[in-house]
């Protein structure tokens, strides 16, 4: 293990000195590197043949409040270009054939690991969640009902399993719509106490791009957007990813 | 479920008052305000006898260079007047006989719920941490593991993981060290990937105390201080628990 954190450390420098840079980071231009559409990336990450669990499917958890709205915006998939996106056990499952740049690779058991978003499986008590994304106004909207393993005050969800929701819907976002594959930041500013089993939605706007970083904001609240739970802005880089 | 949601929701208007308030928050003055010293809620949180398992004892999962860590800071605790935290299920066990003020209460089911960063429970496979924490420094570091049910990228843990292991850790030493309980805003800035496995060490310290909010900084990186994964700012709000 101590070994494997060597082995990457060198090339971690190459993400480190991106982060630092204050002007444009350079393009991968090797070989290896994958540019790819918008339309490229989504077919990838939303096969319509496949044989891999769909963790963003309605279950007997979810709330009714979930559920209408999900239907909702299963609905908005037909007629105003939102997609649904699927949702995996893992990364590598969306980015098949292809891999992290620089090197950053560490040889870990796939069978073993799991995103972290998806890592209680057990059906509503941990996190339930699903994002609807939409190429052309490069905004996604992500449906959440903490489940009680979600805890931090007593009976709310913990800021961190929000926190970490928003980190992976910006994440989602920004490689759909722009490529961007890197946190660079987060900037929380937290309302109000989500209840656990109760339903909070994020909006996520891409607002700009500038030197390879994608600036996007999030807004949580209940749906009926009288309770405001968080606000966030965050950065991520622009990069492409290397054929495998 | 919804109902509950509603229910809390008047209440929670309370908080956001309070984190809208650009003037110093009104200190609770009701009977049942619960005024304590550090010394109280760390011999409440820290219980010399107790049957409830605790989270933070080395296991098999854990890596030489983690162990190694965690006995040099447990020598510390026999001299330096450091203390290593225990972490229970829920944070109830940690509070017990107070509650959230503001009748911020949600009916939850204590044996169904657990605090996010402890529901992962096979060993080895979400987080591994333990926080020591110094009362008179007001500081605390934390040791921590990720496993590969913490996964982002592939083979590196998800940015979100390491939010909310800092929420934890910052969450904790407010608490004890100067009665926080409500996190405000946090400020992440990742600098480096955290390869799964591989240790990742915490140094929180608390800044300031202005208007009841408390300034906190956390700076996470490799044990031999060479890679720096990430940097975060917190605020935390200062408010006293309740009788029960």
């Amino acid at each position: 293990m101590m070994k494997r954190g060597f082995q990457v450390a060198a090339r971690l420098g190459h993400y480190r000195a991106l982060l630092r840079a204050p002007c444009i980071p350079p393009r991968l231009d090797s070989a290896s590197a994958f540019a790819s559409s918008s339309d490229d990336r989504i077919s990838r990450f939303c096969p319509e043949k496949t044989d891999l669990k769909d963790y963003a499917l309605p279950n007997a958890s979810w709330s009714p409040d979930m559920l209408s709205m999900y239907q909702e915006l299963l609905e908005k998939t037909k007629t105003d270009g939102w997609i649904k996106l699927p949702s995996f056990k893992s990364n590598r499952d969306h980015i098949q054939g292809l891999k992290l740049p620089w090197g950053l690779s560490v040889k870990t058991d796939y069978k073993d690991s799991c995103i972290f978003t998806r890592s209680i499986q057990m059906e509503g008590q941990g996190y339930e969640y699903v994002i609807f994304f939409h190429p052309s106004m490069k905004k996604s909207i992500c449906l959440f009902q903490p489940g009680p393993y979600l805890e931090g005050p007593p009976g709310f969800a913990h800021g961190g399993s929000l926190a970490a929701l928003m980190d992976e819907t910006f994440s989602k976002t920004a490689y759909l719509a722009e490529e961007g594959l890197f946190t660079v930041s987060l900037n929380i500013r937290f309302k109000n106490l989500i209840p656990v089993n109760s339903l909070a939605v994020l909006n996520v706007d891409i607002e700009k791009i500038e030197d390879q970083k994608i600036y996007m904001s999030c807004t949580v609240q209940s749906r009926d957007q009288q309770t405001v739970y968080a606000k966030c802005s965050g950065v991520f880089l622009q990069m492409q990813l290397e054929k495998e």
